[in-house]
């Protein structure tokens, strides 16, 4: 028989195993910290019907579906009417309004699952990626404190994660809305238009951006006549977006230094003005947040606040965890208004990223124990030994083929296994083992009775500077 | 704007969060256990090259594969190229043949992720469904010794699963067919012919077998003339398959009173041997596997040993968790020669089913406390506490949005949530904080210094009597 050649396709992130932990390490403490500040999980399935996910007109070609079909339906030459969801933000208004008479509201929800677009194949772009989302989703209302949690959430995630420093940027669309309003630029096409263009000054820089609104003005019909866009606005959005604070006072003084402007602005300046205040009560320190008005985040969603966060080393990496506050979540299945804030961690992106960049640690299995045998005839001795330390919650395997002991040793350091547990005839009669740490390049000998205890510091110690 | 309906596909089984909780519980469970035995994770893509997933000729159709295509590869009317895995075992095999130099042999993964098959609706059929599997895979030679160490993994699993007691059955491919062989019954046709019909005996009977071997006998061209197929050897069959142990001597006891027979029958007999006594050393009582001379399990795939797993009070539900060995995992990829041992867990049908049965419980969360919200200008304090809360490890909501007392009361019991903490103005000043406990409908007060050390004994209580 011919070989099929062993593939997967472009734009997956296949791992090898002790890559595959780093990553699932990371899947760990995303999911720990969502539940420890009370948000419950869900999981969807990962086909939907074609017409339930692709309700907005443009969404199938803009996020490249992917449509499935059974054997069945394909060869009776059926149009496909399932489709692999693309993000998790569909799904859930979806699962809302499905279910919403058997949640209780606000609705705190964490999903963390795989979500797939046809991208073009292209270094770094991905088919499948998991995505890590919270959103709390109120009935008819939702108070903004609930905007103040999400950061709280995102700073204890990542502080857990240990990726090195990192700054979680706020904005508010009322805020800058209001703030186009006062310049004359009321029609929300323009303001998309203007905000496409101010959302590259960190990509290209003030004088980039400044050059792309000149061409705006100068090209676009919407502007040519009402000429709003004269270089004094041009200035002032760039005053405007280039407003970061240093502290939690310097982001009030200076959002208060923006002086008066229509009610949206004086609303989305309220309302960021409780968010900053509240982040802090939430215990996250000023060094973790700023104010950046140049944050827009998606261009028709969010409607309230606007998160962005970075890594302040690696601004390259751009946001690793975006999100914000939308006015209604489920508007095409039911008529409940269903308000709500959420983020999402693109985490196959991230990984990839931070191995890319070196920041992420590999090179240890979750395997803590390697059991190795030296005499057959004495496997039951050494699958009592393995016995016990599994029932002590340290993860163990033992040597069931045999072999010589050097390659029972390569195995073990190839393998990633910390710790590998030599019992010969000596160590039995004497009621001890030798255990040889492969990562100190150390050994030493502890009685069976202290080994377990011998063990768990040494794991313990482990963890905490992992 | 009309509205969509907002729905699911059929054969999907899609969970309100408590009972997502219990899943993700066994998810859990499932994959501590087996992280325990030294098994490292891999997860694959869920799409694949179809070509890579359907070299074997039939399986399309028997599989139902789902068929995968992007928007634009849709468009231009081609043919898909790529399906969704219709389990692991084929993904493993691409997997290991992919990555072969980059692995240590023996290889010894789980992997816990959903697969899809197109089934026909029906009640208790999944479309998507869990499968967590864990496998062995030698280069050239694996030790029968693994065949051993599975059923000590799928003991500690369902053990700690605590879904009532359970059997795990074993059989060997070599005896079965060395015994067949011994009847004159020699052609692998026939043998899989018998072993269909012999397959169905705990559903039909012994009886009812009898009469399918007769039916048999009379119908099937390939025994019509040979004739092997007379009432005495049926007889011998049905006293082969009904050989089950009540201990690991009685089940050594049975084997040799099979008497002698050909040599693959003496090898099935020997590897048993080893195995079931290799079992007892692993730490499985002998109250949970016996010897079954029934269990065929799959036609072709098998080669050696071979389990299933079946819930003493449930014979209805089947096996729960099934595998066994394999001479060559990647013919098709590889000239590797790769034998393994596996086996499976089908959660989502395990789960539906126990739910079904009343043997999950739900209605816990993971938010192990709420904190009220009696006035909101404490915000701060409440959030205080939370923080602390959190810090311990304590899963805990906060009210953000206010309200009655008594709805937030509400609200916390149909989440699922036990601790409610009331910390008002009399609260605050005395350094206290009232806790209500939903479960033990009780409230108790303690001392903000004694709140942390409290739940904890309280939380770890309930997680043994889980």
């Amino acid at each position: 028989m011919a070989l099929t050649p062993a593939r997967t396709m472009p734009g997956v992130l296949e791992l090898l195993p002790l890559d595959q932990i780093a990553f699932q390490r990371m899947l760990d403490v995303i999911r720990r910290n969502y539940e420890r500040f009370g948000f419950v999980p869900v999981e969807t399935p990962v086909i939907e019907f074609s017409d339930v996910l692709l309700t907005k007109t443009g969404g199938e070609t803009e996020r490249q579906v992917y449509f499935v079909q059974s054997t069945g339906s394909l060869e009776q030459g059926e149009k496909p009417d399932l489709a692999l969801r693309f993000d998790l933000t569909v799904p859930l208004a979806r699962y809302v309004a499905e279910h919403e008479h058997d949640l209780s509201f606000p609705f705190r929800r964490y999903q963390m699952q795989r979500v797939y677009r046809g991208e073009r194949a292209q270094r770094g772009r991905f088919r499948e990626f998991y995505q890590c989302d919270i959103d709390v989703i109120g009935k008819d209302s939702l108070s903004v404190r609930y905007d103040a949690e999400l950061p709280a959430v995102i700073y204890s995630v990542f502080r857990e994660l240990n990726i090195g420093a990192f700054t979680i940027q706020l904005n508010n669309r009322k805020l800058m809305r209001g703030f186009f309003e006062s310049l004359g630029i009321t029609d929300g096409e323009q303001q998309t238009l203007v905000l496409r263009e101010v959302d590259k000054i960190d990509k290209i820089g003030v004088d980039g951006v400044t050059e792309k609104l000149r061409l705006q003005l100068a090209l676009d019909s919407r502007f040519e006549h009402g000429s709003q866009l004269t270089e004094d606005t041009i200035r002032k959005i760039l005053d405007f977006v280039q407003v970061r604070s240093t502290s939690l006072q310097d982001a009030f003084d200076k959002l208060d230094a923006l002086g008066p402007g229509p009610e949206s602005m004086e609303q989305g300046r309220a309302e960021l003005k409780e968010v900053l205040g509240l982040i802090r009560d939430f215990g996250v320190p000023e060094t973790h947040y700023v104010l950046n008005l140049s944050i827009a985040r998606g261009l028709d969603y969010y409607t309230g606040t606007v998160y962005e966060t970075t890594l302040n080393d690696h601004p390259q990496i751009g946001s690793i965890c975006s999100g914000g506050r939308y006015e209604n979540l489920a508007s095409q299945y039911t008529k409940s208004k269903l308000p709500g804030v959420g983020i999402s961690i693109g985490l196959t992106r991230l990984y990839w990223q931070l191995r890319d960049a070196g920041l992420v640690a590999t090179g240890q299995s979750t395997v803590d124990v390697l059991v190795t045998q030296m005499d057959a005839a004495q496997m039951p001795a050494y699958l009592a030994l393995a016995n016990e330390l599994r029932s002590a919650g340290i993860a163990t395997e033992v040597v069931l083929e045999g072999g010589k002991l050097g390659k029972q040793f390569k195995y073990a350091d190839r393998a990633g296994i910390r710790f590998v547990i030599v019992l010969g005839e000596d160590e039995i009669a004497k009621g001890v083992v030798t255990v040889k740490d492969l990562r100190r390049e150390d050994q030493f000998e502890v009685s069976r009775a202290e080994l377990i205890k011998a063990l768990r510091v040494e794991l313990a110690q482990a963890e905490v500077g992992r």
